[in-house]
Order: structure tokens, then sequence, then C-alpha cells
């Protein structure tokens, strides 16, 4: 069965949540929950407007999942994010036992990989590089327009 | 000049934080962060009663800090905290460049020091111990009352 909903269709809804961010001067990262083909829950970066620094896209998607769900856990679900998360992401995630994790553009710099996946629960999946230029893009113009 | 606002009194504090998660069936974890000899942030874990992973003890004292200073940045401030921070939490923490962190009783399993300090803002400063054993009875007994 062919099926239009695939990991590009949800990346790009997590790309449309990162140019809310954008738009309201956020670091430009959006994210999606999935369980069923169905987006459970959205968020972008809001570290400024909330000031508070834990208020990333993931922890915001993550929070909103389990309040949907009213389930702790997020074994059947799928978190779609345009960015690489950061080290406290990957340990929200992992706390979560997040199913599978799809992220598109890599963070050299602030991403969890640099300390290896063994930050995630063992049981979650990972995959990366979904539109990865669309992701990378974002950033790009995002920190070059504030130069 | 002699001062009772000294390591121990403010882990005492953080103590009474983690005895309230404790008679809410949650694990027992306590935090309070402080400036300038005050205290302007207090958290327990929280995590059962509001279905949310994220709700640490110490997440939710650095969130309250940010909102009580209206800064993100808690340069300035010392987080007491009973238990060795999580990935999660030390994540959290070096986003909040946080001034120093002072934690009880460590974390063989999911502390973040397995991993290496270099998890936390390079100038954070780091002390543990301070009333350790105090800080562990707390988790033993928890853990033991359960079984």
């Amino acid at each position: 069965m062919l099926t239009v909903y695939d990991d590009t269709y949800f990346m790009k809804q997590a790309l449309k949540e990162a140019s809310l961010a954008a738009a309201a001067g956020e670091i430009p990262v959006g994210a999606v929950v999935v369980t069923q083909e169905r987006i459970i829950a959205r968020g972008h970066n809001q570290t400024e407007q909330l000031t508070d620094v834990t208020a990333h896209a993931e922890i915001i998607a993550l929070t909103a999942a389990a309040n949907f769900l009213g389930a702790k856990y997020l074994t059947d679900c799928t978190l779609y994010v345009t960015l690489e998360p950061c080290v406290m992401c990957a340990g929200a995630l992992a706390w979560a036992q997040l199913g599978r994790i799809v992220y598109g553009a890599g963070d050299e710099k602030r991403g969890f990989m640099r300390h290896g996946r063994e930050l995630l629960h063992p049981k979650t999946k990972l995959e990366f590089g979904i539109l990865h230029n669309e992701c990378a893009e974002l950033m790009t113009g995002f920190f070059k327009s504030r130069r």
C-alpha cells in the first residue's frame, strides 16, 4: 500500500513548526510526535518567548504528547525534529522511552551524538538526514539574517 | 563572619522538598535555587503527578528561578539537589549556565557523571557529598518501602 504519510511528510510538518519559531525570532527548530500515522503533538522552540532554556521543540512536543495520551511513556511514538536533539532533549526522550526518533540536520556543537547514542533509551530507533538540506538551510538562513 | 546560610543549610531545604515528593509517592528528589544567600525557587520530583517525565526537581526549580529573575541564565545561582542530576537535567543546567551545582547522593545508574562533567557548562562549579547520608537514605528508604 502506498501512503502519503511517510517520514518526509511528517518532517515537512516539523519544518512548518520550525518556521513558526523563525517568525517569532527564535532559533528555528520544530518537532511533531506521531503515532499510528497521526500527529498527536507539535512544538517549536520558544526559549526566548518563555524565558526558559528548557522550552525546546522536543520538550514541548513530548510533554504535549504525554498529556494527549495520558501516559508518561511514548514507546509507540515517533518524534520528528528538524535538528539533532541536544543533551537535555536526548535525556528527556530517553526517560520517555520514545519508540523512534527521526531528525533532519545534524548539530555538531550541541547535538547529543557527540556523547554517543547511549544517551537515548536502548530500545529507541534512530534515523537522521530526512529533508536534511531544508532543515539545515533554515538554520543557516536564520543565523545569516542575524549577522 | 559566621553565617547559618551554608551549603548544609540549603541542602536541608532541598531535603525538605524531597520529603514532599516522598509523601506524594514520588521518587524523593528535591532541589532549591539560591542566589545571594536567598532561596528564589524550589522544586521536587512530580513525574507521576504530572504524567511528565521532564518534571524532575531540577527542571521545576530552574524554570521557577528563571521566572523569578526574568532571565534565562542563572550564572549567579547555586542549585542544591539531593541526588546527582540525570543527563536531561545536566543538559538543562548547562543551557542555564548555572553558576554552581551542589548535589548530595550520587546516582550510579542514571547520573550524568557517567558521561563526564563536560555535559555541564564549562564555567559551572560542581560539588557533591553534602549531607550525603541523609540524601542517600531517603532514596534507599523509599525503594525499600515499595518492595
